[in-house]
C-alpha cells in the first residue's frame, strides 16, 4: 500500500506561512519522479496540518467550501514526499506520488496539458 | 545575447484565461533546464501580452501595484521556453531559461529553498 511522508513541520515554520485574507494558500503540486507540474490548487490551515499528518493532499475546494481529500472519489490520491515554502511564506510547494491515471479532472496527467501558441512540444525554438 | 521564444497565443486560448475578481492570474515559474519550481507570482493581462510579446518574464507586482519586467533591476532575467495554462484556465505555467543568480531576491536560485521538517533534503523517507 503506498505510503505518503508524514512532516512535523516546526513551530517558526509554520508561523512563516502567510495564509491570504481568505485564510488561504496556494500550492504547487510537482511530481516528485517526473518533476512535471501536477496542479495548482489551495489549503487552508486545516487541510494543511491533515497533509502533513497524513502524508497525503488535502486541499481546501474553493467551489465547494469544504476540505478536498484528493483521490477519495477518483482513487487518484497523492502521497507526500518532500513540502516548501517560498522566500515571502505565501506559496506552498509539495512534491508528491501521483496515484492512477494523474491529477487532472478530466483524465490527463497533469491540469497542464494546454500549451499556448500554435508549435508542438519539441518543436526547435524561436518566433512562435 | 539570450533571447526568449515569442510566442503568439491563438484567441481562444486567451479567452481560456480565467484572470480572478482583481484582474489577475497566479503564474508558476519552471526552470526549463533543472526543471526547479523557480518562483509563484501574479499576471495582470497587460504583463501576460508583453511577456508573449518579448520572450521575456513580465509580471504585476501586487505590493508595488506596478508591472514588473522580472530582471530590470536585478538583472536575473527569466526568457520564456514554452508556456502552458490548467483544465481551467486559472493558472498559468512558464518554463524559462533563468540568468544571472537565480530567481529569488533573497539570491537564491529558487524561492522555495526552505523546507518543512527536521530532515535534510536527500534524507530517506519516513516519518518525519
Amino acid at each position: 500500500m503506498p505510503t505518503g511522508v508524514r512532516i512535523e513541520a516546526t513551530p517558526d515554520q509554520l508561523d512563516a506561512i502567510a495564509f491570504n485574507a481568505d485564510g488561504l494558500v496556494p500550492v504547487i503540486t510537482q511530481d516528485a519522479t517526473s518533476r512535471d507540474i501536477l496542479m495548482m490548487a489551495w489549503m487552508n490551515a486545516d487541510s494543511l496540518r491533515m497533509t502533513f499528518a497524513e502524508g497525503r493532499m488535502v486541499y481546501w475546494s474553493r467551489s465547494r467550501r469544504e476540505l478536498w481529500r484528493k483521490g477519495d472519489t477518483s482513487g487518484d490520491r497523492q502521497f507526500v514526499r518532500e513540502a516548501y515554502y517560498d522566500c515571502d511564506g505565501d506559496t506552498l510547494l509539495f512534491l508528491v506520488d501521483q496515484e492512477g491515471r494523474g491529477a487532472c479532472h478530466t483524465g490527463a496527467p497533469t491540469c497542464f496539458f494546454r500549451r499556448f501558441g500554435d508549435r508542438l512540444p519539441g518543436d526547435p525554438g524561436g518566433a512562435g
